[in-house]
């Protein structure tokens, strides 16, 4: 293996760029043969590797050998893969070919890809055509929901403040519900918005946590009274929590009649809606002005990409766009194409169009489906091994993969630490691990089926554990509870 | 090819996924072997890829052969890549892991190797031990130079705005030079400082384009004598345009006088001052609060990879946390871990710690100065090849690897159009690709060698052809345009 003795300095040889790439292939294909060996939980303490790693970087090269045996993949104790090989194919395209695509000019392929992948994502997921750049509207990939919710925050408040003032930013009032992703709370505040004018609204069980359109209309009512100046409106299909939806177009229509900004977050169900039976939790998007939803997420797309679409992207340009005179050049300026720079934050950006590209042309929308049934079948069969068993209840309704249970407590002022317990039991064990959440003040374990890797043995093999640690729980909790 | 045929479906399976990475590792390693004979620059019209493509996504999944033969390096015409086999390995281990370290206990390993890797670059930078982890400060790793201004404003915002209020946003200034680059004042108006409180102080040829401290001080006793509030001053290492280097200590001096956070933008030139000939252009970095540079540029890391330290940590995560309830966790409570969620933008991240640990471990310390230094030896190359032509001139002093020239015009109105042709001409060629900028009201060519590839012979070609191309553009401007 001369190419990878370490007394040459080539960076990007081609002999050697091959011949290390594929032991790092070998030792990745290794890692999915053996994943199901290792702990799922790192059992670490916080400052471990300190004592692995030289406080300085290495002076000479070291072989690949070497680093690759640093490498255990026991390193990385929670694994929430929704990768595939094709989004693992498109992520090596994009690197390799190492395109910085922030304008067209730059790279018109990466440009007019990520146009065309846009347009094939928004009619998988069936939107109006508004949405789409053959309808007028348009679709840029992020990298984060965050990332997609402060642009589409930026353009609303500009196009507001435009004609109220500046000097208004700290009337803005943005609203969600207490199940919306705190993301939406972060990209408030960064874009510039006081803390003090972001409504959190409550949800319940009434209604299966979705955010009240009523409850919505009464606190912008309320807000234009005392002064303020309500902005944006942020809808989630799927959320974190417990998969809730909220109702889009009982939302859109208070959206409109007060002239805010609905953006949809539909980061987590948003790939499920590629098939027609879950398409529906999509009906009133019409009314939105912007929709974003992840394929990492659960499209089997490798991290990381967020998928944005919005109606005016001029909005996107008039608070995005920066023209240096080092970036200029005829085709921006003759507005024919597009430069993705003022569509996002950054002015750099990956070529993460040729990943969705592979991933949609490597399994089709045919299998694209069949995997999110498979998640959606696997979680029904959870779903009814929870039901099965008197000691345990499904607090949330199940949508999509995720099952939100716990165990019953006698009295319900035990059943967060009863649940705390089991939580702590299941991922104490190293052979699963879990998340938890509170819900209209339950506490709740939360099953999340839709890493690639999980089958139904998974799946049972984790119930019987559950069980297991249950009966430990619910007989001695203090036992279960030195475990972790 | 078993394994590579369509219709059976399994997205992460190790069998295929090693075959079908090594067909990409192959047409990788192709493409980097046959890039000279592409054209640089893209020879197509705006929409071209829209005739290539289906306008939905295919149903039933194609076969890998079929999706790389679609994937010409025709398309790709601009190929600005600092980009390494190290690289690409990290890049590759980063998406085959597929790590969502968001938080310490979703990945301690991800989460402490990255502690540790902006401990080893903070120290081949030299940077005072306040920047490290290991002396109160700390590292992040970010996708880009705006995200990295946008935490740091955002912090300074923050914590001035707790002190007089939030209504006083509008009253908060920022300042930069006009070469700075253009992410200071997009990111300004992301975190809601309005575009009328943004200063770009206009530098000149007298001090090779560096920010003047006594031009500084002024602006901010104007704003404060005008009511405002100075927040953020950004001074640059190795601007884009030119190349030119802010004076870090004097400019650190009416920092602290006014109190205004100082942030250092080295995002290009930060890389050549891991050389010890090169470090002096950061003395007076301990004046700075946050610090920015990025691998992606110049340090043979593949996109995307920015380097962000601040002395304290604290006031990211005072301005930038979150702590929903179903992220909360014992290990984040005690306060021992590091949560990178809170030190950026999004919630998620990627795994980029391994891509700088294996870019750095792979060359070690000493090729990576190697390869810094055969950069500006190729740019001194260029120099002198210019300066021996009496028909041109070095406009702006070269610093690194970035050569600043022009063709003299016969008369100074002349010299921008002189200049645009030669460049048309040049990159109309397809043989190379270089762009333009204007600094003091003068159009310069930049030639900026970085390229991973660049060797002598294609510096010592791209002047041949740029003397080929003057020629004509001197004798009959008209013929050297059409060639566009």
């Amino acid at each position: 293996m001369g190419s990878l003795s370490f007394n040459t300095f080539s960076p990007l040889d081609p002999e050697s760029f091959s011949e290390e790439s594929k032991m790092v292939v070998d030792f990745i294909a290794d890692y999915y043969r053996n994943v199901e060996k290792y702990p799922v939980q790192s059992q670490v303490d916080p400052g471990y590797l300190m004592h692995h790693c030289p406080d300085t970087a290495p002076y000479c090269p070291e072989p690949l050998e070497t680093i690759l045996r640093d490498q255990s993949p026991n390193f990385f104790g929670y694994f929430q893969a929704n990768a595939s090989t094709a989004g693992f194919l498109g992520e090596m395209l994009c690197t390799g070919l190492n395109v910085v695509g922030f304008n067209w000019i730059a790279s018109p392929a990466a440009t007019e890809l990520e146009s065309i992948v846009m347009d094939w994502v928004g009619k998988m997921l069936m939107l109006p055509p508004s949405f789409l750049f053959s309808g007028g509207g348009g679709g840029v990939l992020h990298g984060s929901t965050c990332e997609a919710i402060i642009c589409s925050l930026a353009a609303a408040r500009d196009k507001v403040l435009e004609k109220i003032g500046h000097h208004k930013i700290t009337k803005l009032v943005v609203y969600g519900s207490d199940q919306t992703h705190s993301t939406l709370q972060k990209a408030s505040k960064l874009v510039g918005i006081p803390t003090s004018n972001f409504r959190s609204l409550p949800t319940s069980f009434s209604n299966d946590f979705a955010l009240c359109p009523d409850d919505v209309r009464a606190a912008m009512e309320e807000d234009i009274g005392a002064g303020l100046v309500p902005l944006f409106l942020c809808a989630t299909v799927g959320t974190t929590s417990s998969g809730a939806v909220d109702p889009l177009e009982a939302l859109g229509h208070v959206a409109k009649a007060f002239k805010v900004w609905l953006h949809i977050d539909a980061a987590y169900a948003g790939s499920a809606c590629i098939c027609p039976e879950f398409r529906h939790h999509l009906n009133g998007v019409e009314l939105a002005h912007s929709i974003s939803m992840n394929p990492h997420k659960w499209l089997l797309t490798n991290m990381d990409c967020c998928c944005l679409w919005i109606k005016e992207p001029k909005l996107f340009v008039d608070s995005l766009s920066t023209a240096p005179e080092y970036l200029r050049n005829s085709a921006s300026e003759s507005k024919k194409v597009i430069d993705y720079k003022d569509w996002q934050i950054a002015l750099s950006r990956r070529f993460r169009a040729i990943k969705v590209w592979v991933v949609i042309r490597r399994h089709g929308l045919d299998n694209l489906m069949f995997h999110i049934r498979s998640d959606v079948n696997l979680a029904k069969r959870f779903e009814a091994h929870v039901a099965k068993d008197p000691r345990f209840e499904v607090v949330v309704p199940r949508r999509f993969a995720l099952v939100c249970f716990r165990l019953r407590p006698k009295e319900e002022g035990e059943g967060t630490e009863l649940n705390s317990r089991l939580l702590m039991a299941v991922n104490g064990s190293g052979a699963a691990f879990m998340t938890h959440a509170v819900v209209g003040g339950i506490y709740i374990i939360r099953c999340a089926i839709g890493s690639t890797l999980t089958e139904t043995r998974h799946v049972d093999s984790l119930w019987k554990l559950i069980q297991e640690k249950a009966q430990l729980v619910l007989q001695e909790p203090g036992l279960a509870l030195e475990e972790d």
